[in-house]
């Protein structure tokens, strides 16, 4: 896949799921490696980070993106030969892509430790890494069923039935409103989440936040499942995250849209989830409490308060 | 328009809110009345009865069509002869038709009184007494803007913003799951009601329940606009409110939902919101605590244990 | 049964449950006057007072006491005649015990009205209106289990338990400290209640506060068994409901408490459930939320503050 | 008292606490009538009307003041005679002074037996209502202690501890901001109210609702004394109470204030505090749950809906 | 003892409490090699470890047994020589023993820190790190009272009185039911723990959840006496924590329960507080947040995810 | 400044704020150090602590006092030679203070990233690092406006809005008690902090708590700025933070309070916020979670349980 098309696909969101997104910008990199044609040292690593800074800017609330993509650079921008760089890319772009596979699969295996026969699980989006705990229990023989939301405004939720329907795991597929109703006779919640912060905030699909304060209200627990390149670094220096307001025409016809001139369409396409509400985040390596996302951060990801002054 | 008119048009939703379900059934009885050919007592009153019995069956959750068919046929079962009968029908819908549009104009001027310069006002589906109160207030010239949800799955909330745009009400469109997104600022949130029961809950579209819930979570009131022809006189004899599930092709194309052969689709078209999370109910006879319902039903709508027991 | 029996069996707790021990002592006052030799109303209305004053001795918090014993009594004060005296203990006491018989019969229907098929219910003590409800929707097909707990230190659990199996009712036994372990899977919390005071507080054995708290956690609605003569009305005085304490042996066999030098026993016999953990109360004039306690002093009771003032 | 003295002892807080505001209001309405030449009907309806306009001017938000005039006036407005008119003040001034007295009585006997031995009960500000339930409590010679807050800005802490000490009462001494820091001990919090709305809200000296949130974070009763009179009618029209900002040199001295270019002072007199707050309001009427104060605003002091559209 | 006799101990509860269970299985182990009669390694080893899985059998829940038990036995396993083995046995049994005296020494002085003059301090079951602060504390002269619970269906409340009782330590003796009803002049829960897990919720003898809850309602200190090898390293792989259902004759009659042919006994032996329930866990390492959980498992027993994947 | 000026000013709070005071103690004992006549090591050390231990007394619960001191002595009782004791305190001194000042302009950067334009920014008291943040977020050119309360007893936030002016910042002043009555509107609440304890509680200006609760109920984030130094290491066994009484002149006037002889002042500096309500602490080595305290305290101030058995 060419850099354009990878630009294309993720700002579309042909191409969605922070893991998905992740592994598709380090392959992008690594395959764009090739197409450089100059043996230059200087001009590749110029290329290259053009390279990258059109990817980082395609999904701007994706964490994982700018994880992956530093990944990869770092040793391009450390290289002190063309060839050096080069083995850099395509060896830290694989690196990536096969522990990112395999933090997916460790999760599923914690994942489905936590559902039991009996259980009614809900999930709200289309998150690999939780439908992988849900399919993995499902593998195990447990028996259970499954509440899926339809997720507004691009009814990724379609997507999700499909899979556990594929998978055999019977499913109840809800419209986002319906979730309180529900709540009550649910056992478990897991989500995926596009980024954690310091604190142990999950930002999630929008919709998450009132899934979670619902399970919360009814004494549900709310499971999250997220691997560790999914925590936010910078949120370690106060930083925000900003949640991304995507094209209106997702929430209404632009038809419609145009006829009614005192109307503002609001399409934020991610929540905040507190920690209070949440009470495990599964990682590959393995299930902590939300308020332990300051030790993944320093100890897993490696990061300082000091590496943001650079 | 024509019995089975009216019977279809309030199934199939083409007529929806309570109010105008009710006075629509009070004149659709009013002008069954005209087609029956008899002019004897017994027979015109086997055809009212046969016709109400069709009326009520249209939609099982709606109070308020009972009690209009209630308030309607009372007469007739009482009269003496045919022309009582008649004048009965025709002198009593008329009655509840025009205190019924009279109830949403009181309950108009309440609600505006709540609403303040600078107010950011939710409201959910479409409430004709909840957007009267939202509309007499910009008419008394106050200054505020709205969000106004989405309200899957039959988008209730584009007629919504239609009425709002076209008052000239500065408007804002989100799905329904973004409304814990935007409550923080949110400093009053305005709904319609289907059904108050006997101790303040109030049954109203599906997702109500947990916006009231995010309401509370963040200490902005709610506020439900409801003529007292909503407060369900049976949930005194402990009777609970049946949650109608619909077509269930409201929330999947047929086609889709073929294909998923584990996947079952839930409807419930009402959800509960409990009296904790109501700050006020606003009824023609004036503001009221929900725990207050059992008064309206005993004092204004006169209903007693006893009448339970015909 | 004599006056002295039925003074001991109140005490002693054979006789429990406010409504048998309101009929019991209705009935005690009636027998008692069959025994008293004079036809002097002076002397025939003393008798009857000391009898009274003994009975309200037995148990200091049943309200249901004294609202029986004034019943009663009432006629007697008022009596011109011997006559008229004897014939009103007679004819109110009869009147007090069919109607009380009627209400567990009356709130049984209305109760029975909130199980539904597939509910878990938790019951709490021995009440006969809450176990009512429960056998009554036995009775109707209703399909559901029940969970009842032990109710130390007297161990009233064990009837309960007993009655429900006669009933052939599907039942759980707890200890009471495994009420919230399995109160996120319960439907349904109805209890009785010993005394309601005016703001919808429910005393009822000790335990079930924390009952409620548990139900309250988990969205479980906690609903209450209660016939109207068991409001409270001195508590519009702000007369605070005194919790008895009963005989420290119930708690501890006596001869180890001996040993224990520096341990003192506390044995309240019941606890105060505040009106924010009450979804409902159940009476045979309706289901009321519990703020409406007001109400039913006043307006079926009849108290005012004034009545207080003698 | 002339009426411009009134006016602005009431205007400049001399005289504070809406029971004494009422009652000054009354006599003051009377004793100008006194002052009146003309035995005009007309002439003394005129001045009669235009004394109680700047009056009611006085203080915005004390309920109690209108309703003190609204009653004084009644008669003046129905007299067909100066005569009628002239004594028609005079006697409704006069009893409404005696039952405002008569109330605090009742209310403290109500109040007072909300008091235990050992107990440890929090006030704010200086209600003569509420004050007046510690002191008889004490009078019965019950055993307990008082904290007192200091009441910024206008230090009405600083009468109360003089009222309790000079009665003898063991008071604790606190800034506003410590309450929270004691509350964990208090075991009952009492203050007065300046209004209490349709659905259970009480308006009393600002501060107060944080208190009552303090109150119900650790299980802390919290009553409210209130005359029935401070019920506000005009609520059940959806009206706001509006509260009064004061001079905002109560909160900092005027030189300093205008050497601060960027400073704004906010000095809002009282705040509300939500029913859910509150347990149990103490009127001369009895006990009763804060959602009663519909059936006082209807049944007590007679007002329905329709009363507002003259 | 003989490993049997041990075996027997444990599985009666003649030997219960976490740390107690930990040591007499050390100590079991060390005193079996002795009855070993064989010189050869492979003999040795196969008959400790049948030993050891006959001593994992005896309680699954407690998390202290399969710590002690490997600390014990990795010596055995890593040993070249019989000698080795011999020696590893004793010398790591021994050492256990010795830190887990003195973690509960440790613990204790933490705990006593915490405990101040005036306090009310409750606890449940018969936990020894807990009352080992509570001994301490008073030991150190401090003045305060203990409220202790029953503790249904096995009465451990008796051993906790009698021991607090020899101490000389003022105690209050209640039912578990009223643990709320005594809640508000509590000032401090302390409990022990059979388990923390990998988020900080701590299990423990039934009950203790509902104790938090109400300890949480009143703002109420809860804190939780465990020595570091309670921490429950599995939970970090999503392992849910198996909660034991002990046998149905504890709790009622075998007799009685025969004849009740619809009841079902349940008697799950212990509850989850969650972490929100918990202010500090106090284990031989210090004070801590009960999210600390996952550190304590990581860096002080030593344990990450791959290491569950052998 | 002498030792007994700093001495004095620090009691006499003067000099207040707990970062001013660490710095001005680590000064002090280097200016002291200057006077000290005699070369011979002991005596030099015998003053310096004599010296150290006057000024721990100051104020006993700021927690950066005996830190900053502890940091400046260790050097003092390590040295072999006077020349190195004399050098150890004034490099100690000054790298102290250079750090402590360094840590307020890294918080500052890292809080005014939490401010965002239109934001309502509420603080309480005058703490150096929550002006800090509030100070460089309008340096970057954010538009906002700030809420300060008055700080009763000593009006430290006269100090604040005097700051807050100068910079040019929008700043509303209010009472403590008014907290509550503006939450709702505000987006933010920045404070500072005395001390924080291993559980993640903070020790600040009394009021502060209640300010949390108010935030915390209607979702407003509430976030701390701390120095690492603030974070209290005995809190790790289990001790307590006395709260500081401070002169009950403070609050009332000496002649008033003699007059008032039932009257006892209570006048405590300090409260302790829970970190339930506390959403992150702003430290220079980046934003965390409050549970992450006990990181702090072990990882960054370097100590273990067993630093305390020396």
């Amino acid at each position: 896949m060419t850099l354009a098309d990878t630009e294309k696909k993720i700002k579309s969101m042909e191409i969605r799921g922070a893991g998905r997104i992740a592994r598709t910008a380090a392959n992008a990199l690594k395959e764009h490696s090739e197409t450089i044609k100059s043996k230059d040292l200087k001009v590749f690593v110029e290329e290259m980070n053009a390279a990258a800074e059109i990817l980082l800017k395609t999904r701007p609330t994706a964490v994982s993106l700018p994880n992956a993509i530093n990944i990869v650079m770092k040793g391009v921008r450390e290289a002190k030969t063309y060839e050096d760089a080069w083995h850099a890319v395509h060896e830290s772009a694989d690196k990536f892509v096969k522990e990112s596979d395999l933090a997916v699969k460790k999760i599923a295996e914690i994942g489905a430790a936590r559902i039991k026969d009996g259980d009614v699980v809900l999930t709200h989006c289309n998150s690999e890494a939780a439908l992988a705990c849900i399919i993995e229990a499902h593998r195990q023989g447990k028996k259970f069923e499954v509440f899926a939301t339809e997720v507004r405004p691009r009814n990724q939720g379609h997507i999700t039935i499909k899979t556990l329907s594929d998978a055999g795991i019977k499913t109840n597929f809800i419209v986002d409103s319906a979730a309180r109703f529900f709540m009550k006779k649910v056992s478990l919640v897991i989500v995926g989440s596009d980024a954690v912060t310091v604190n142990g905030a999950v930002v999630n699909k929008i919709g998450t936040s009132q899934i979670a304060l619902c399970a919360h209200e009814s004494r549900t627990p709310f499971i999250v499942a997220a691997e560790t390149y999914k925590f936010a670094p910078k949120t370690l220096t106060g930083e925000l995250i900003e949640i991304e307001e995507r094209d209106t025409s997702e929430v209404l016809d632009e038809k419609m849209a145009k006829e009614l001139s005192n109307v503002n369409i609001r399409n934020p396409a991610f929540d905040f989830t507190p920690s209070d509400y949440v009470d495990l985040i599964i990682t590959e390596k393995g299930a902590i409490p939300p308020e332990m996302a300051y030790v993944i951060i320093r100890d897993y990801l490696g990061w300082n308060i000091e590496d943001f002054d650079r």
